[in-house]
């Protein structure tokens, strides 16, 4: 089976842990392939480095290196070289970059000055963490840097900061009014990634940020008439349950679009391209449109069996959803 | 007190941090201002990262931070990104880069990357080592990129290869012909670097490499003129005991230049401005050219102790030297 999913960066990733888990799980559907489209609207250059958090997480999520009790970053990591950086009065010093991250950072950032496209440097970042092996493509969503930046008003008149400024130095607690995807009026989709949602069996949307994670992504020009187009039928996962996200600021960003904080809210965002709908248990009732299957059950990812059968639970709804 | 040195790496390093405890020593030389004028031609950019060494080991080294036992890098070091980059396949790995070491190189590139000049930013490097405090300048040589490059031959005829890959990966053993210093004809002394030389009391001429290291210095335009006009005696301390290099590949590099490895061909080196030169003993009958003050002491610098003392010699050689 071909399956396409859209992922930001903790939620996707561990959804897609999940999934792998779960295919590796069913002998019916050995040799699968997965293509995940990462957002790269979270991408800052720090220091003078190219920092692809979102990318990362799913590499170090995948590859097995990830820190679980922080959901990004790798395990057993330290942070010397920013200990330094501080001792030498370098700012910013409030977005962490542990020693081991860095190696990513430093080799994406000197691929990158070698004329090397994000994907290509994506792919060798990957080859690393054995994707390939697992039957796992990962595609940043452009080559393009593209860049979130949010508009906030700190008392003082309305300015833009970096996305990760507004969500790791304010802890998105300063009220936002607009993002803007700074670069996407000449982005292009990254080679791969129309097709792979064209040509995919299933499209998953993971528990990924509605707005900032797979909005951004559905910014990308061709991405989003691709979604409307595939045969293959669409099914998300909620990542709001009972009206709030599980993790991250998912409830800050859907205020600052002047939508309300609900699962009801997150599939309007994807109507007109979504065929099925997991939510969780007590959710099911404020979502209701014609077309769109809706089924509940525990969306919490504990760990990586119940992410598993999360998967496995959106891969059957597909399977019922799909063109006989 | 003005003192000015002129200074490679390890050596060079070492007998600074000598004089500055010599001068520690001395209440009558209190307030002494010492500028070292740091060689700039073994820089590298790797990894995107601008590396340079010798002003780096002049930093750790006088700000009490040096491995002792390499000579260069810091103390208590681990090289975990370094690690990193070699799972990653990103080349070269023969230039090890330990992660406190990392930190002076990425603030340096993004310092460089924001504008500032290599002296700025050496100036931004030593505040933090607390170099100013010690009343001491560190001056690169000049702002200009200038790069040592070093024609070998493998045995498939002549090519140039970057001073740190011949002098770390080959560890000089493959036979050089020539050193260019690459970028040397476009470059101008650092700001500083004239006039320290023109207006010192003292200039003294560490055990430092006098091919690549001294030598290299001496090639920036200006400073071998300021040398011979100023009316500060020059002091040399020679680099080579009994005809070899305490550590380094000095003697490779004279050979190079069709020299021999003897403590008079380094005096010919600098004969135009050379005015006193401390040699270790029993190399004293090979130097002699009229009005050039030779001494005779013990030139193992063993610990700080013993490098204090030969930089006090060296100072009292100066002293008597001085013009009445």
């Amino acid at each position: 089976m071909r399956i396409t999913a859209l992922a930001g960066g903790v939620g996707g990733a561990r959804f897609i842990r999940g999934l792998l888990a779960h295919l590796e799980s069913r002998p019916d559907l050995a040799g699968s392939r997965v293509t995940v489209i990462g957002n790269t609207g979270d991408d800052i250059t720090l220091f003078g480095l190219r920092v692809c958090p979102d990318l990362d997480t799913l590499l170090y999520t995948l590859g097995g290196a990830v820190s679980d009790t922080q959901g990004w970053g790798r395990a057993d990591e330290t942070h010397r070289v920013q200990g330094e950086l501080a001792a030498y009065g370098v700012e910013p010093q409030w977005f962490a970059l542990g020693d081991l991250d860095l190696g990513a950072h430093i080799a994406r950032s000197q691929w990158l000055g070698q004329g090397l496209s994000l994907s290509e440097v994506t792919g060798r970042l990957a080859a690393r963490w054995g994707l390939p092996e697992r039957g796992v493509t990962l595609l940043p969503m452009t080559d393009t840097p593209v860049e979130t930046h949010v508009v906030v008003d700190e008392g003082d008149g309305p300015r833009a900061v970096h996305f990760q400024e507004w969500w790791v130095r304010m802890q998105a607690k300063v009220p936002a009014s607009r993002f803007v995807a700074v670069g996407m009026d000449r982005a292009a989709a990254a080679p791969g990634v129309l097709d792979a949602i064209r040509q995919a069996d299933v499209v998953l949307l993971p528990p990924s940020n509605p707005v900032v994670s797979i909005g951004v992504i559905l910014g990308v020009p061709g991405v989003r008439d691709a979604l409307r187009g595939t045969p293959a039928p669409v099914v998300g996962v909620s990542p709001l349950i009972s009206g709030a996200p599980v993790r991250g600021h998912a409830d800050a960003c859907l205020q600052a679009i002047g939508l309300d904080s609900t699962t009801a809210a997150v599939a309007g965002l994807y109507e007109d391209f979504l065929d099925g709908w997991l939510v969780a248990p007590g959710d099911e009732g404020s979502v209701s449109r014609r077309g769109l299957a809706v089924e509940s059950r525990p969306l919490l990812m504990t760990d990586v069996a119940a992410a598993a059968d999360i998967a496995g639970a959106a891969l059957d709804l597909a399977e019922r959803l799909r063109p006989a």
